[in-house]
Order: structure tokens, then sequence, then C-alpha cells
């Protein structure tokens, strides 16, 4: 298997100095996020990983589909933003080239993400459900029509008021069910699903639908800023080989992404970061020889 | 429906005082814990009670049975002393007539609640998962002879590493459906499970077997101590109705269980906190008339 450098791990670097990293210690691919892209100019951007014969993993990220759930104008203008945006991600994915362009849907309409729920916010958790049904109805031909694949990723339910309202593999799975699977697919990410019951069943029945599988290890406790939780594989709770070879049992192929959000490794020397990655994939996430 | 005061609503409040204040305020039953039972005496509570009138509508709490899940000697003791205990409290359930003792399972073996992951913790989620049905096996007969009725209670996974690795409410009702409707029944926690894509259909699949119905709200963002994110009704993100209104559909007939682990709400005072609970109830939680 593959391993590939979320550059959000390294959060410090820049596209140019992600790939440059990547080159460094030997990968062949890296997840980029559209904002450093936009720093860096997409067109450079496509440059560099080129020339430096990386493939993109992901595109990071489309989604935040459920405003369209407020009432009344708000809520029309507000989908209508949602679907422009996210025709534009994908485009850049499109030229990025990128495997697949994740997906985190947005959670209950009017919560902004890591922001308390603000008067006037939804608590119709089945309806904003529904709204990203009919963005993904909108939104999944379009990147058919562009060569992108559209992975849907389920959150951990702790990010359900705010990131994401889907929350299992399951339900990303059974969304993505009525497109072609070129078009719209599942993220298997372990930090989001470690704990769910059905995992290795819906890995099985997830199949060819995977698109892309990140790793990185559940914090316990979680620190204050639940969305740094994220850890270097090994410093947290998750066993990775049953998921590693679960993931591979069903057919997956592609890249493996490591994407740790951490405030520690946010603060460590990168190469070092990369170079621990590299160790801790062979040491706990790849299946034993 | 009928409203109960869980006592750790209350939490100043002892047996005695909770038994007070439910009669003060008009409520026909309560839930106990047995920290405060012990401390009241378990004779005394059960006289408090049956001179108040009250129903005790559950209590708190059986479980924590994971810890032979350690290797060798000390995973044989723990699991030996686990099912002691719990034959304990099965025994105290039985004396004060509650309608069921909710059980906690525990987290991964040899996590602590509320505490880090210590070295020669295990990662083997499903091998936990394996101990609650053994032990499960052992207390379900045990339960059954003293007409006592075992709650399994499904845990938000965020408490998965150190609570419960019962994560959903479909897992807890197939642990239940070997045992008799009598013996093992399933608690439904609006805190714990209201993110659930799967929520509705389990509710209706579990239809008697719910020995159980807790409300509180889901605070957002959650406090850094993440078991203190249990809200009044009304203050998170919950849509309530609709879940009662499943639950009943259920053919559930049982007490509505207020239980609020809040800083905030700790420091109010108790009575106080029931009126806005009786109002929160009725404004939020109860299906319109």
């Amino acid at each position: 298997m593959r391993l590939s450098l979320n550059q959000r791990t390294t959060k410090r670097w820049s596209v140019a100095e992600a790939v440059d990293g990547c080159v460094r210690h030997g990968l062949e691919a890296v997840g980029l996020w559209r904002e450093e892209v936009a720093e860096q100019g997409l067109a450079e951007s496509v440059k560099l990983v080129r020339e430096a014969g990386l493939r993109v993993s992901s595109l990071c990220r489309g989604g935040f589909l459920t405003a369209g759930g407020l009432p009344g104008e708000e809520g029309r203008l507000a989908f209508a933003r949602a679907l422009d945006d996210n025709r534009r991600a994908i485009d850049e994915a499109a030229t990025l080239g990128a495997a697949c362009l994740v997906m985190v849907v947005g959670g209950l309409p009017g919560v902004k993400p890591g922001e308390p729920m603000p008067p006037g916010a939804s608590r119709d958790l089945a309806g904003a459900r529904e709204r990203v049904a009919e963005a993904l109805a909108e939104l999944a031909p379009y990147a058919g029509q562009r060569g992108v694949k559209l992975a849907l990723e389920a959150l951990h339910p702790i990010y359900c008021p705010d990131r994401a309202v889907l929350s299992t593999l399951g339900q990303a799975l059974d969304l993505s069910l009525p497109y072609p699977e070129e078009q719209v697919g599942v993220v298997v990410d372990t930090f989001h699903v470690w704990w769910d019951p059905r995992l290795f069943e819906d890995i099985a029945r997830a199949g060819r639908r995977i698109a892309s599988y990140q790793v990185c290890d559940y914090l316990h406790p979680l620190p204050e800023d639940v969305l740094l939780g994220r850890g270097m594989m090994g410093d947290g709770v998750i066993d990775f080989r049953p998921i590693t070879e679960a993931v591979l049992a069903a057919g997956y192929t592609g890249d493996v992404e490591v994407e740790i959000f951490n405030a520690a490794v946010w603060a460590a020397d990168p190469d070092e970061v990369v170079a621990t990655m590299k160790a801790r994939y062979a040491g706990v996430v790849l299946p034993r020889p």
C-alpha cells in the first residue's frame, strides 16, 4: 500500500514545501487542501506535483451543503452559494488530477464549524441530511462530467452539530449508492469510524466505493478543541491493522493518507513528523508481512 | 408520559432530599444511584421511596465488565470482581423495586472512566465487546431470578475508550435479543443517540425492549470535561419530539428520566432545576397535544 502525506499534517508547509518534503522522504503521493492550493496558485500547484511525479491522493475539501435548511430566502441563497463553491472545488480537483474530492457535508443548518449554536440555527437533523442528498444530486453529475470522484466522509458523531451530519460509514455509503462508483465514493477515516460496531460489515459492503483511506489515531482524552484530537498512529486508542486489512480485502488499491490535526504535531519539525509518520505506518498501520 | 428525576440532576440532594423534592414538585418517580443509596442506607432508601409512594424508575448503575480483556490473572480477577459487583447491584435493584438496572458496560480494558489511556491498556475493541456479551450471559439469568431487568445503555462514541464499548442503540439491542425481554432491555438516552442515522429504525425495532427513556440535551460545543456536556432540554442541539414520539410508538409506557451532568445545573438551586425541568419537559420533550 501507498503512503501519502496529507498536507495538513505538516501544516506549516506550503504546497511547494509539502511536495519537496514528499520527494525528500520518498513518498509518491500528497493530499492537498484548497486553501493552500489557492495560496500557491492552482496552476503552480499542478506544475509542482507533476514535475515531482506525485499523485494527488485527494483534494480537501468540498461540502458544507446543509445551510439550505435555513428558512426562506436565506436558505435558498446559502444552498446556491454552497453549490457554486462545490462546483469550483470539483473544477480544482479535476485540474489537479486528484483521486477524489473529500466532502465534509456540513452540520445543522446555521451552525458554523467550531462555533457555538447561534439563535436561529436549526435542530432539524433529518432535514439537514435530506439537503445533503439534494445537493449530491446536483453535484454528482457535474463531478462525473469532469472525471472527479466525490468522496463522502462520515465524521465522528462529535462533529454532527457543526461539521458533518454524515455520522457513519454505512450512512455515507447508502447516500453514494444511487450514483456510479466513479462519481461518488466514501472515505474511511480511522479517527471517525474506529468505534462503529458495523465498521467491518460496512467496509466490506463499501467494496470499491472506498475512494480514500485516511489514517490517524484517536487521542483519549480528546483535547479541549476536539478538532485537534487526531494523533500520530500509535499514540491513541485505535488498533489499525484489522481496519487496514478490511480495507484491502474490500478491494482498495489507492493511497493511504495520513491526516493529523494536532497542536504538538504542528509545533514539531515537519521533517521529523514525516519520518515518524513513515515509521508508524510500517509499524502499526500496515498488515504484518 | 411520566416524568422522573434522576437524582444526579440534583447532585447535591441525598436520596432523602431527592425523594422530598419529587413529592414537593408532584413527580411520581425517581431514578437513584448506587453511591447515594449506599450513603443513605439501602433499607432507609427503600423506606423513603415507599412512604413517598414513588416509583424507582431506574438504579444507576451496573456494568464496567470489560476489564476481563486484560491478559492473564489480572484479567480473570477483574472479570470475577466485576461480576460480583454487578450481582450486588442487581440485588440492590431488586430490593429497591427499580424498574431496571442501567448498565454502562465499560470501555477498553484497562482504561478507567475519565482517565487517560495507561500503558498496558488494551486496544482490542472487538474483544472488549465479546467480554460484555460473556458477562451478560452470567448476569442475565441472575437478574431474571430476582425480577430485575438489565438495561443496556449505548453511550455516545466519545465515551467508547473509557466508559462504554456499546456505541449505538442497535448494537445494545442486538446484544439483548438472546435474553427474555423481562431480563435484558435497552436504554434510549437522547444525549447518546440523537446523531444516529439508524435511530428511528432501531427504536422501532427495539419495541418493548426499551427499558428506560432518558432525556437531556447535547450541548455544543461540549465542555472540556465531556462528561458534563449533558444540558437541560432546550439548551442544546436535540429535537426531542420526534424521538419521544418514536419511543411512544414503539410501545414504551415507563417513566421518562431527566439525567443531567452539568456544572451550571449542579451549581443552581435544586428546586429551581426541578421547576425548569418540568417546564422544559412539557415545552420541548412531550409530543404536542
